[in-house]
């Protein structure tokens, strides 16, 4: 039996990018399903009960919830194709704990405006993590490029609305960034930054802030 | 050579608790250095700069921080005794699922006494995520048992402080606790249960919060 693969995503989510790039990379068909987060689908109620968040991916009718652990299962179970993960035990703890903290700081990013010194910040720990190589999984594209990289094309609504650059404080974190673009996997997968902008445009009107 | 191992923790610490098992899980002899979380110690800030928490494990001279990280870096270099994450990638990705869901849960524990409503709701979620298995590991003491064990030795405190019964909503998972508490490397791995208690007292005390 072939497998049966649903992503129940949304085309912004920097959350769901990652699953999108991950299944990219391997190489893996799916189905799509894009969530109207305003109106939640009966069957994302279903498959996430707890957290009722997008991303979900749903395997042969098993539900897998939250990005990163969704990308270390695509990792395990297509084992074969563009390993993420480094083999390394203490490469991988680095990885996990880079991308948690990623997960962390995006969180706090959805208020970002405000906290624009402290996302900086929060980049070039990053950048120094990435050091002189050409990906943070060394030659190659790995677990945490996956993680990161799907902050890039909100990169433009950030500076945007912040009013900073980020190039200027991070020259190398965007090499790598334009490197990993390069990538069909991450190209295709990514939204266009100006619909990002938009999109942030919308929500800050709808929800009056500034 | 014989492994270095060294962890800096805190007695009291939910988190340390869970390297604590799992060393001890894994037959692993370390040094065990307390850290003073008023007055923390230069190695710390040098180990885990940016965090600057406990735990952090020093194997070989490298650091490894964030409990749920650490457990799966000892699984994965000691993994020909005691297995703890599962071997099946869908079994292996609900781990982490309800070990981060914990973890969240956790960290707003601290405000107990202001949320004991949903702390129960979370345990019933737990709870029924144990079934009817022995363990959350199925048959075995395994990654998720290791990441929600330390809970319960703060239990009573929870308790005292809170004024309501884990028991009474929750006696499958007390149960669970208790089979737990029947192994050597849960019971001498806990804090007591009345210290934790005099430690949140304490706390109270010195910060003034009801």
């Amino acid at each position: 039996m072939a497998d049966e693969v649903i992503l129940l995503g949304n085309y912004f989510s920097i959350f769901d990018m990652r699953v999108r790039v991950a299944l990219a990379e391997k190489g893996i068909e799916y189905e799509y399903r894009e969530e109207d987060l305003a109106s939640k689908s009966s069957l994302l109620l279903e498959m996430n009960p707890i957290h009722k968040k997008v991303p979900v991916l749903i395997h042969n009718k098993k539900p897998i919830c939250e990005s990163l652990i969704i990308v270390q299962y695509i990792d395990e179970v297509w084992k074969d194709k563009s390993p993420l993960l480094p083999s390394d035990p203490y490469q991988r703890a680095q990885a996990r704990f880079w991308a948690e903290f990623i997960e962390k700081k995006t969180t706090k990013g959805e208020e970002l405006d405000k906290a624009s010194k402290e996302f900086i910040e929060s980049l070039k720990l990053l950048e120094r993590e990435l050091g002189e190589e050409p990906y943070f999984g060394g030659e190659i594209f790995g677990f945490l490029d996956v993680a990161s990289i799907t902050l890039y094309n909100w990169f433009y609504a950030f500076e945007t609305v912040g009013k900073f650059s980020i190039a200027e404080h991070c020259p190398k974190l965007i090499e790598w960034a334009k490197r990993c673009m390069e990538k069909e996997s991450v190209s295709k997968s990514l939204a266009h930054p100006e619909k990002v902008y938009d999109y942030i445009l919308a929500l800050k009107k709808k929800f009056g802030f500034e």
